[in-house]
């Protein structure tokens, strides 16, 4: 985490340190363990203190709990208008429909949501709507055929600018993990559910 | 992250559900990957939301650069006590000297900065001073031998009330682990340091 690392590889890129530095990350957080979304929203938070645009969309299947980092990332979302501090935020979530769709909440079909996501995600990168794109739970929709991992990975290998993705969940295609900057892998070594234990308020959601 | 799990087993010791549920949590980030202190700070983030009092402390060498996460958290500190929303947050790193150490700023002395770290985090436990602990990077300390391991699993398994600890860094103590309920390692599948890029701004600090 401090910045004083040196490079142990110095690559025959054509790009000088600084431009390599400056380049945009892909980042893929994966694994089985815990911490793959809440070390993406820590992200985010680091990304609002520069100022960044970040742009949270949750490809969930049932998202009617709210997680306290939306209430918190919102919240600053509102600071950044009320008093220019920080960035802004938009935080949507698939649940039943997109907050920017048209369709009603009432219909199932979860595979033409995570696509009209995706669509979305897509449209935005060729804007360069966002600093920082969290796409939450992004490896369900790709390893369910809901999206085409080929246009997936074209896209953000593409993307204009410089604009930081992060993809969370398990089971990451191979594909992905071969476009990406960054992998980490959290590995559950010791869960409080093996001890029966359920999940509570305040470290689950 | 969703709050639907089962537990796999339903341990004989005597509690109810409930109780099982609301029991304080010991939780260790370890591992060689990226997202340890990021993970612990987004459960930061979410406690505040819940309204738990909370205390970073950094147990690092150097602590001259500041992370966003600080200057967010403690903004959030600040809205809380002008707002009354979330909770209220300290955050101490021990960098030259801890902020509440008359001592100066200049010496060198890092393994007593760390035990008078770890004798102020004993202090603030025996009072039940937070909800929620973020001791960040204290499995340097335990390792070099600047506070003693036992002192510390014994101290963390016995504290009172209903505080959760969240201990991070590499090459946690198997007497740490033992004593943990959750413990997560974050694994390095690939790195852009790999390929020669160095930290970037917004994205390691």
């Amino acid at each position: 985490m401090a910045p004083q690392g040196r490079p142990s590889v110095v690559p025959d890129d054509g790009l000088t340190t600084r431009q390599r530095r400056n380049r945009p990350l892909l980042a893929v957080h994966t694994g089985d363990g815990k911490g793959k979304s809440t070390a993406a929203f820590g992200l985010a938070l680091r990304g609002w203190n520069q100022g960044w645009r970040i742009g949270v969309f949750q490809f969930v299947k049932s998202a009617k709990w709210r997680i306290g980092e939306q209430t918190v990332l919102e919240r600053l979302g509102e600071l950044h208008q009320q008093t220019g501090e920080g960035g802004p935020v938009e935080w949507h979530k698939m649940g039943s429909g997109w907050s920017w769709s048209r369709r009603g909440g009432t219909e199932e079909d979860h595979a033409a949501d995570a696509a009209e996501g995706w669509a979305e995600v897509k449209r935005r990168l060729a804007a360069e709507a966002h600093d920082l794109y969290v796409l939450d739970e992004f490896t369900y929709p790709m390893q369910w055929g809901w999206v085409d991992v080929d246009d997936v990975v074209e896209t953000l290998a593409t993307r204009p600018g410089r604009q930081h993705v992060v993809v969370t969940g398990r089971r990451a295609d191979p594909r992905l993990i071969e476009a990406a900057d960054l992998v980490t892998e959290m590995t559950k070594l010791k869960h409080p559910m093996d001890a029966g234990q359920k999940g509570q308020r305040g470290i689950e959601w």
